[in-house]
């Protein structure tokens, strides 16, 4: 109940979760891709249980250890979508004795490391850096895929799965046709290398991966793959970008109101950087968040002229007009809408509510 | 150990946070004012008990949540230094049947609703804005500080303390004289209200809070209380303010080495926003850390042309030059000095290594 919240806390809308993995999912089939949901957004066995229910057995998470938490939760098909942690193998060992595991590789050195240290078969995918500046090896960086590939080989117990890159510049493009855009230059670049190696390796996939591509972009079917993570709970940046509509954030922040400030047309929530992470949207209203009331089962749309302000560790700072700074009043609940709701969800994922 | 860790770790030099706390504490005593150190930036028992051990009996919060657990290892006057939050009062009540604990507020309902669901005795502390703008009620709205005051007398069970604010306008200075002159004002305003109230009300104290003024201004004498806590830490926000210098930063966190890449300078270290926060440095070269290497006991001075340029969940892309890069192979521990040693304390509370 939002009336019993006394401390910021993530308020998730179930039906609006899962409606968002049945039209990703829905999207999936119809482009004929696999369906490889990234849960380091949400990081909740409840709402991976949302997955299972709709059918979905592979996943993808960022770490060794969350692919132990799902893999103890009866996941058994996983990928971890970060670079071998040269540190932890023998962590993926031990899983790859349990679960079918998959691992990310883009370099010889990493592929000899988990040769020498591995004892149990572990799929590779070799990761492809198609612009964005990241991680992976560059696209046209042939000397250096080539002598990864020719590693795997050699290896014995690896299994060379195919080609994976995580499009993030698409975070920050202008807008949908930006998006599309890139999403199509990577899968570009990514056919051409899956072109050139599948006659040694048949059965090499393509695996890509964010949001904003997978939700704007119609038919994913140049993709072997996808593994969006942010849509199951979508966000502002998300909105922003035109990869869901507002209706489709399926996540806010209650808070409630420590302080009213009328000479200022402000008001302080008990919600602050700890909470709801420092992520802000930029242009002519900066802002950390957009603020809701709660009604019967969801909230509102945002509140006209309102916006979070800024954070500091536990104060957040709600800038407004008169009329509604004068029908807020101490102690009441308010939300927010996040502008990131990964980095939201993991700060706060002791402190959920399911609606 | 270092070469023992795994995964993104705060690294905590133990020598120099008590040097850190020593320094604090003497020029507190030296001025003559009360040292009650906020202890949400560490928010760790450990780091708590070389306070107690260096003489520090008082000290400050900044939720419920945290009083509790301070108070259940021993400490036994806390103050919490957020607006009371109307939804916790039974929590409020809880502590202050068991230790001495001082709440803050700034308004009449606040001050009605403690009164009407509290049984037990705590201080009040008036928060006021002396012109940061976050929460307090403002320096000159006599009306609404009197009104305050008023309701407090009438309470019976609430005692009124003094006058307390937080001026983090400081960490938006443009050096040490900007701070002091952020650090002056603010005292002459409270100390106005004091001298206003303080023959209705004799023993008020002023008690003021940021780490900046704290550690720049040389004689604290004007306040009655100071509540720093970054201090104890330390980290780049403050030694560009010149709040510090940089081997009083007494933490870093070390990251192993992820992915590296020649063709354009960069490296990728596991250390992302889920570890550091997305708190950054602006100016020329933005960045969202420095980066060390780790030796016996400690660590190097940054790195030259050596920067933490963005940050993805679990991604850090460092950019550096080539001859640096060329030492650097996937697999090393590589330490990342924050921004802001507040939030990233925060999350990597439990991941964090004693040297």
């Amino acid at each position: 109940m939002i009336s019993n919240i006394k401390r910021p806390t993530l308020v998730i809308r179930e039906s609006v979760c899962r409606a968002n993995i049945d039209r990703m999912l829905s999207k999936a089939k119809a482009s004929d891709v696999i369906f490889r949901p990234h849960f380091k957004t949400h990081q909740s066995l409840d709402t991976g249980q949302w997955f299972r229910e709709a059918g979905v057995d592979r996943i993808t998470v960022s770490s060794a250890a969350m692919a132990q938490r799902f893999a103890s939760a009866g996941w058994s098909d996983i990928s971890i979508a970060f670079p071998a942690n040269l540190r932890e193998i023998a962590e993926y060992d031990r899983l790859a004795k349990e679960i079918r595991l998959n691992l990310l590789a883009d370099s010889v050195e990493t592929i000899k490391e988990l040769t020498t240290n591995m004892s149990h078969q572990a799929g590779i995918f070799i990761e492809i850096d198609c612009g964005y500046g990241r991680s992976g090896a560059r696209y046209d960086d042939h000397e250096r895929i080539n002598a990864v590939i020719d590693q795997v080989r050699r290896s014995g117990k690896l299994v060379f799965k195919g080609f994976l890159t995580h499009s993030g510049d698409t975070y920050h493009a202008a807008g949908p046709e930006g998006v599309r855009n890139i999403h199509d230059e990577s899968l570009a670049r990514l056919n051409r290398l899956k072109n050139e190696h599948s006659s040694s390796f048949p059965g090499l996939i393509i695996s890509v991966g964010d949001t904003p591509s997978c939700s704007i972009v119609e038919d994913l079917g140049d993709a072997d793959e996808i593994r969006p993570g942010n849509f199951v709970y979508y966000d502002l940046m998300q909105y922003r970008l035109g990869a869901c509509e507002l209706n489709d954030i399926a996540v806010s922040v209650a808070c409630p109101v420590a302080g009213i400030y009328p000479l200022r047309d402000e008001l302080v929530v008990y919600g602050g950087a700890v909470h709801l992470s420092k992520e802000y949207l930029d242009g002519e209203e900066k802002h950390f968040g957009l603020v809701v009331r709660y009604t019967d089962g969801g909230w509102s749309d945002p509140l006209p002229n309102t916006r979070l302000l800024s954070l500091s560790q536990e104060h957040g700072i709600i800038r407004t007009d008169s009329d509604t700074l004068s029908s807020i009043h101490t102690g009441d609940i308010l939300g927010i809408l996040p502008v990131h709701s990964c980095l939201t969800a993991n700060l706060l994922g002791k402190d959920t509510l399911m609606i």
